[in-house]
């Protein structure tokens, strides 16, 4: 799976100022706006002169990005898009290759279950290859994000368009929970348990309803 | 509300791992597994003596934190345990300042209105005090993990015993979270929402949803 920068988006930004000297109110238009503007074809391979300048595919979470902050900049943001969280739910399902960041075979074997149950029950099972890490992680421990340290340390020891991190989320006591970042490790989606003492739940279920939730809350089951 | 460090515990560490000679498997002890060995009055202060180690009152984030690694270092650690997740309610609980890091009015009342309701009810209202930041935080939309970021600029710029921020998750698409700080930025809990366009509830009952949530899973609320 690819992420496709290409040279010209500095300019849509600069553009962008400029538009909106001639509109109302807010600071910067969204990236997006200039679809109004000149941006053919000719537009682009002039921008491709300029080597210092980025040009961002619409539909990537690098412009989703970018679009989401100069919103917030201005203003005029107002809460995740339906183009946003479809994004996310695309980049989940196109995965190749996941990564579950636990040396812990019986939590590895439960997500993987899940996910070729509930995620990839259409590929044949052998267009997706899931792997667990074999790193000892229990440093994340004494981060203060375990979950969050737990899953970079797969996204930077290992190579795949999923990470799938499992931890506790903040002090001793704080509870799990489940990430699932993108090959930069960016967090895509998330979920939290509370505290096994405080829910009682065995330790297969509370990984099975994490990541069902994590999955859920962006529609992708 | 103090987080006491006392000067002595490196040593108690260096006990652990000489204990842990005599003992069978783990590389490493806990810290409180120390309570049997010799930690006297004259033991502290005789530690006292060396100013480069440090003694971590026993029921502190701190001593949970090492405790907690030591234990996964040594492959013993078994999940939360009561006593963690109780010492998180009884800082939540015990806070005088709490500040909320968002400079909108109406999700500050709301968050605020729950707190006075539902966990400071018992004080008459003038112990507790709970402020808004009155900075912008839109820059946190840039960042990897906007709701972390706005929560630790909040504790960087104000004094408080809690900050509570809520923001994304992750990237834009990926809905929002609470998280609960205590005044280093270490995270006590939090909880996820689905984006707004998934959840279709309006923006008043996805904050109280989530500060509950929150509350609720470290047994608070």
């Amino acid at each position: 799976m690819e992420i496709n920068n290409k040279i010209g988006n500095e300019n849509k930004i600069r553009d962008s100022k400029e538009n909106n000297n001639k509109n109302n109110g807010s600071k910067y238009n969204s990236i997006n706006s200039n679809s109004n503007s000149k941006n053919t074809n000719k537009d682009t391979n002039d921008n491709n002169k300029d080597n210092n300048i980025i040009n961002i595919n619409k539909n990537t979470f690098e412009n989703n990005i970018l679009n989401a902050y100069l919103e917030s900049y201005s203003g005029t943001r107002k809460g995740d898009k339906k183009e946003e969280v479809d994004l996310i739910g695309e980049y989940i399902l196109n995965a190749k290759s996941i990564v579950i960041a636990t040396n812990n075979l019986k939590k590895f074997q439960i997500l993987k279950d899940i996910l070729l149950e509930k995620v990839y029950k259409d590929s044949n099972g052998s267009e997706i290859k899931i792997f667990k890490i074999n790193i000892p992680t229990e440093v994340s421990d004494l981060t203060r994000m375990p979950v969050l340290s737990k899953g970079l340390m797969a996204v930077d020891t290992s190579n795949a368009d999923i990470v799938i991190a499992r931890g506790r989320l903040g002090v001793p006591g704080s509870g799990s929970m489940l990430l699932i970042m993108d090959n930069k490790g960016r967090i895509l989606t998330g979920y939290t348990s509370p505290p096994s003492v405080i829910h009682k739940k065995n330790i297969e279920d509370s990984v099975r309803d994490e990541l069902i939730g994590a999955l859920k809350r962006i529609g992708v089951v």
